[in-house]
Parts: structure tokens; sequence; C-alpha cells
């Protein structure tokens, strides 16, 4: 169904072997050994020209690699899992898997034996390019990152390079790798990107609600059996005077009892985009039968997982800017640097968080034992709440043990959130699923501000502060300032 | 601010006159005495060309008319309302209305002395030529609407032609009209519209969504304190098996309370997207203090009011077809041409009804009582709660007493909804305010069959059978028979 043109081309690769961790040149990257890698006639047409049929799409497969000797971990040992009891495994698609979240829960499915593949527009590169920030961390590209885990592990990622708002798109890679998961990740995902100005908020609400209902009418058209696993955001909820619950609540009122959808207070024009998401989703598991399990994520944090830590060039991206960088992320980078640690106004917003290895242990559990035809799911995917205050004293004592002076300094809050609120969240349905969570530690904190030390030159200081405001997103598009 | 090219030219028309309710070729339209239009220089240029800033909206003012002596009707009685007690009347601009809710409010509010300003696309119309439709009255184009309106009245009505979507339009709007409320029509509004197909679903979310986010980045820019009145629909609600309250729930939950946004389970695309606006809305009153009302609205029937009634070139449209007719005026329509009353499935389901001059009533309300910056208030509009059977019986019973021989038969619904349920919506705030509720009586049944009556040559019959599936619905554009 997918008119994909491929030819083969072979690149002769030296055998030197840079370990993880090294900055290193993207453009002169060395992978093991040598491997072959098959790839569109015209990989980029897509990005360049529209309305032609033939070669929309390019597809990226990396075979025929032998794996490396000089990495240690065994994919194939016996952690394999075996999804569902079947012989053949699951093929699953996802989306937005260049990504933070997405690039680390492809190579962890991957790794367990899940047939996977990559859709992703790349967008995400291009808002870096755009706003002049740039990962903490060197990122090679999207195909150096699948070649060099071809090369160790042997296994093959598919790569479809594509906007999914474009229909046509979608549905080729719905009917070439005919998914028995989704993990849709492809979502515009910074609350400040979308307050920065009325193109961005408009961007990210079309982007995200649009994009997911493809998603929505691919599965319903080519693959009905299909299992959605949605990425949405803990920031659905807000900060209600009750505990949140997951998804649903059961309400006695005037003599009578029902369950009904948890309600939503969202902040921000991508936290709203989320809810949209949930609600048009439930709308589908109910009127189609689609089946759904909707991950209402929390603050992710830490950047190494099994998988990422295997070679320099399957790193993952870290973002410490005012636009991308979430709060622990940041703070540990600011520690790295000598800055203080920016605390938005009073500092008691509580949120929950998660490492990155349960983000992809979750997403993991999810597909294991998915939603039930009809069925729309939701789980509060986090393992710990925190304040910011308490994330703040946690990196100062951490910091201080590896002789850092960390000072921290209250900023006026960009947002439009309270300061000083009740919040207890339920996060009981992922822990009866299996997750071990990982619990934020002092070594684990250790590991983060080490690793921010060794990226500490990299880091451009300008970035750190918040740039955007909840109040003064007006209409004209935001200028930005060449620093 | 708006640049808006006008000239002024002269049309002599007849003095003749027809009472309205008599068809009429609305080409050989006749209106009373002379008048004068002051129209731009190219009204349609904005339709069939992009790009050019100048002369991009079309604004049609009519100026200088004397009053029709041969209209009983005198719009300039103590029947007036001063807005706010003020000496300047305020200025209301009403998107989207050329269609069947915002024509009727437009008119309204510019009888009861308000300065309005309609805002249109006018792609209703075009709906009905791409859908093979027709509204069961004639109906005049917007300009002879217009010039209808101030030949009879002596008060004009701006008109704006363009796209809310488009940004720039809208933005010349409110410099050039300079609005003090904004009352928002100018949606897709029909469930099974949304239903037809994919590229249906997705225009109707992002026409609806960004049309909304557009006009409040519109109302933070250009005109702060301005309200707006939005309208919404009861089917956000969904059929909870509890009280539905006006937008908000007090809910008790493991020893704490809080007042939270009321659950919402829309069961279509349509519906769907005023759930995601409703939430849109509540988000920029709390993050910039925007002051509005949502008036979540249940199935309007009826066609006349004071105003639309004055003339025939001012009558309304009525929809009776399986796409865009609701409830009690199809079944009027039907039971007028020997058609039996199509219930879908149990016939059941029961929802909020009101007539079309309580619409017209409710805005007024809502506008005369603003909302405080920051304020998002809810307000449930419909007067009374009827089971479809229970309405079916009303019509039978009416026509009946008429002559008429009315069938009624189920059919397979369409639609996903329950057929039985428990359904008790509160619905006080408007009648706190005001609201003198014209309740569904025997004399008005009698008057919209005989209405019905009176067009049902133009009626046809292949258009009432329920032609979309909420199941059915593909990824392929559906493809419309010429019957």
């Amino acid at each position: 169904m997918a008119h994909l043109m491929s030819t083969s081309c072979s690149i002769k690769i030296s055998s030197s072997y840079r370990p993880c961790g090294q900055p290193l040149n993207q453009d002169r990257t060395v992978l093991p050994n040598s491997f072959t890698i098959k790839t569109s006639k015209s990989p980029f047409k897509r990005l360049v020209s529209k309305g032609q049929r033939a070669g929309r799409s390019c597809l990226v497969l990396a075979t025929a690699a032998p794996v490396s000797k000089e990495v240690s971990a065994n994919p194939r040992s016996g952690s394999d899992r075996s999804p569902n009891d079947s012989s053949k495994p699951q093929r699953v698609m996802v989306i937005g898997g260049d990504g933070y979240c997405g690039w680390a829960t492809a190579l962890h499915l991957s790794n367990k034996g899940y047939k996977v593949a990559i859709v992703d527009s790349l967008v995400r590169r291009l808002f870096d390019h755009q706003l002049g920030l740039d990962s903490l961390t060197p990122i090679s590209s999207i195909h150096n990152r699948l070649r060099c885990w071809k090369a160790i592990t042997g296994r093959t990622i598919e790569l479809y390079i594509g906007d999914i708002c474009d229909f046509e798109f979608l549905s080729e890679t719905f009917n070439s790798f005919e998914p028995d998961v989704v993990v849709h990740f492809g979502e515009q995902r910074s609350a400040p990107y979308s307050m920065i100005d009325r193109s961005r908020a408009v961007f990210t609400q079309k982007n995200n609600v649009i994009g997911t209902l493809n998603v929505l009418f691919a599965i319903k058209e080519f693959r009905e059996e299909c299992h959605l696993v949605k990425l949405g955001t803990m920031g659905e909820y807000g900060t209600p005077n009750i505990d949140i619950e997951e998804g649903y609540i059961t309400i006695s009122h005037n003599g009578r009892t029902d369950t009904l959808p948890y309600p939503k207070q969202a902040s921000s024009f991508y936290h709203l985009s989320k809810v949209h998401d949930s609600n048009n989703i439930a709308f589908t598991c109910k009127a189609w039968g689609i089946r759904a399990t909707d991950l209402n994520q929390g603050v992710v944090y830490g950047v190494k997982t099994d998988e990422t830590s295997m070679h320099e060039q399957l790193c993952n991206r870290l973002d410490y800017d005012g636009v991308f960088g979430t709060a622990l992320n940041r703070f540990c980078v600011q520690a790295a640097v000598g800055h203080p640690l920016t605390v938005y106004g009073k500092g008691g917003q509580t949120r929950g968080y998660l490492d990155i290895r349960d983000t992809v242990q979750c997403v993991e559990l999810a597909i294991a034992n998915p939603a039930k035809p009809g069925e729309f799911r939701v789980f509060n995917q986090f393992t710990e709440q925190f304040s910011v205050n308490e994330l703040a004293a946690l990196v100062t004592k951490a910091g201080q043990k590896l002789g850092l002076d960390v000072q921290t300094i209250s900023v006026p809050n960009p947002r439009v959130e309270a300061e000083e609120h009740y919040y207890n969240a339920k996060h009981t349905k992922l822990i009866e699923l299996g997750l071990k969570p990982h619990l934020l530690s002092d070594s684990l904190l250790d590991s983060l501000l080490n690793f921010a030390i060794e990226f500490k030159d990299r880091v451009d200081t300008k970035q750190i502060m918040p740039s955007v405001s909840w109040k003064k997103i007006g209409v004209k598009p935001q200028t930005v300032p060449a620093n």
C-alpha cells in the first residue's frame, strides 16, 4: 500500500569506537564495523515538495548489520518479553520517536523484542533551530541513531519521516508497517512554547488535536484491533482541592451516583490540547470500540536508560532552557554551571515526577497489558510528588556534596498557577501492573549532576531564565534575540 | 485601522410590497421605496483572492434609507433597551450572524438599540450547496437581508464577510468595529455534519477551536474589556446519571470539597469541539482576565421572531434535513408533507429545548448583565425538557387537529447515545436574570405546522432520513448522491 521506492547504499564505517558520554562531532560520526542502510531515493523530498504521491515518505531501514562486539549489553538475553505470549513479536509504531521520551521508549521496546517503527516529522529539532536552543547533550541525527542501534544490537527500527497531520502520509505508514500498537508521543509538548505567541498557541492545538484525530481515524480504518497508548499529562487535572483520581471520579449528587470523567483544569494551551485529545479519544472508544490507554504523565527527569547508554550516538536529549527544560533537569544544569536555581514564585507548586527509566517501563507495561476494545483507560504515570522548593533543596544538598556552591533565587512566576495548594494524586494502576519505580535518590541526583557537569561547556546560560509569560502572550510573532 | 475602501451606489427599488411568508424569487427581490447602499468596491474580492492586504474584507453599510411606511412595527418605540444605562449604545459583533440563531439574534439586538455588526464567512450556505440541501423557507442573500432591515427600520447592521480562522481578517473587524460585546455563533454547528467523514470531522474541530482561539486573542489584544458571549451546547454534558448543573459542580471526595468544572461527555466531533472551546475560554478568563458567558444551549425550535416576521426578506432559515435539521422542526415538516415522524431508536433520548424567541432573549440578557473580568460563567440555555417520543406525540396530536394523518416510525439510531436514561438539567440562571420563557404550546405547534404546510412544496423528502452514521464514518470523502 505504501509507495516507498527504496534503494540500497553501503557506507564504509571505521571500526574505532568512542565510549558514550564523550562530546563528538556529529558530522564525523564513527560507528563500529560496517553496515548497510536502505533508504528511500529522495529522503527529504517530502520536506521540500508537496502534491506528489510517490516518494512522499522517507523510510529508513538499517539491515544486515553485524552486532557490535564492543558493547557489553546483550539485548537478546532472557529479559526479552514475548508480547502476548505470541511467537510473532508485536509491531509498535512510536510516533514522535525522535524526541526525549519517544527515543528512549523506541529503543527500550526494540531491545525487548518488539518490532518498532518510528514516525516523526523531526519538527522538535526545528524548534531548537528557530528559538536558538540546543540540548545539553550532543544528539546524533535520527538516521545515525538508527544506524548505530542496528550496528550495536542487530535490531532494525524502521523510520517514517513525515507529519501525522497529513493523513495521506499517516495512511501510508499504517498500511506499510501494520502496527499492533501505536505509542503516540508525536505532539508539541512544551507549555511555554504554546504560550510564546498566538501562532504557537494555534499551532500547538491544531498540531496536537488534528494529529491525534488522524491517528484515531487511521486505527479505525486500517487497524481496528490496534491498541493506542497515548501520552497525556498530569497537567490536565490542574490543582484541585480534592484528591486526583486516575481519569474518573465517582460523584454522589442530590441522591444519585455516577462515575464520570475527572474534571480537568488545564493551564496552558499545550495542557489544554491534551485535554482535548483525551476527550476525543474517549468518544472514539465509545463510538467505534477503539482500545486506548491515556498515560497522564508527570514531569520526567533523567537522561540515561539502559539502551541510550550503550553508545554516545544513542544519547538522549536533555533540555535545560526556559522553554523546553523541566524543573529537575533544569536545576541540575543550573547547579553544574553555577547559575542560581530558578524557583518560580513561592515554589510551593507540587507535581508528580518520574525517572525516564520509568517512562519506558510504564509504556511497556501498558502495551503488555492492553486496554480492551472500547475501553478508555487512564493511568497516572508518575512515582513521587515534590514541590519545586523540595526539588531545589534536594539539588542544593547533592550539589554541595560534589563541592558545588548552589544558590536558589525566586523569579517572578511566568505562569498563571497556584503557588501553594493541596495536591494528592493517585498513581496505583501502573504499580498494580508491575511498575518497579526508580525513586529519586542521592545516587541518581549525583549521576544527573555529574552528567550536567560533564557537558557544562555546552550550556548557554542565556537560555536558562524564563522567557515566556502566560499573561504577556500576544498576537504578534515573538522575536528571538540573537544573544 | 481597517483598510476598507468603500464606494456608494444607488439602487432604485419598486414600491410594491409582498407580505412575509409568500415564496419569492430571491433574484428579483422587491423592497419598499428606494434606498442607498454603501458597499466595498470589490465585495467578493476576499473570496477569490488571497494575499493582498487592502480590500480583503467586505463591509456593507446600508445608510440614509427611509423607514418603510408599510411595515407596522415601530422598532424605535419604548421597548428600546439602553444598554448599561449609558447614552452610547453598546457595540455588539455577532459572529455567524447569517445563520439560524445568529440572524435572529442580530436583528433582535439591532431592534433593541444595540449597534450591531455581523461577521460571517457564509460557509453555512456553502454547506447546503455542497450537500444538496436547502432551507424550508426561502432565504434572501445576506446583502438583501441587511438592505431590507435598513429600509424597514432605519437601522444599520454592518457586515464583515470573512473567516475568523484568518486572524488578519478578524483583527481588521475588531479594529474597525471596536466591539463592546462579541456574540459568537460562528461555528460549524451540526453533529451529523461532523460525523460525515474524516475531513468534515477535522474541519469541524479545526474551524471551531481555532476560530474561538482567534476571538480570544483578538479580545485580549484589541478589546480587553469586551464581553464574550459564546454559544455552547447542552450536548457537552452528555447524559450523566446525576443532575446536570450549570457549568460547575461541588464535589466532596475523601473528606475534602471543591467546586470544579462539570464533567463533560460529548458524543460527536461537533459536541467535542464545543467542550474544547469551553476549556480554552475558561483558561483565558483565568490567565488573562477575559469576561465570558458560555451559553450551553438546548435544541432550538421555531422560526419566527418579532424581527424576522417583519418582512419576507428577513425570514429565517428552517432546516428539516437529516444533517442540519433538529428534532422538533424536522417533525413538523415531516407531519406537513405526510412523511412519518422519524424517531431514532427507542426515542427515550431526553434533551432541553427552547423557542428561538428565547434564544434571542437569552443572549440579550447575557449582554445586559455581563460577566465580570476574569469570570467564566456558564448558563444552561433551555426552557423545557422533552424526550423524542414526547415530541412525536405532541406533533401527532397537533397535526391531527389540523386534519393531518401523522404516523411515527422508529428508524435505526444513526448516533451512539443512550436511548433511555436519567436526565435532569438545571436552568435557573437565565430565569433569575429575567428570562420569560415561551413554553411549547398547542398554539406554537399549530403555528409551526401551518408554517411547514405553507412551504411544503419546497420539501425534498429525500433529505429527511438520517444519512450519517456515527459508527460508519470513514476516512474517505463521502459522496453526495444526485437524487
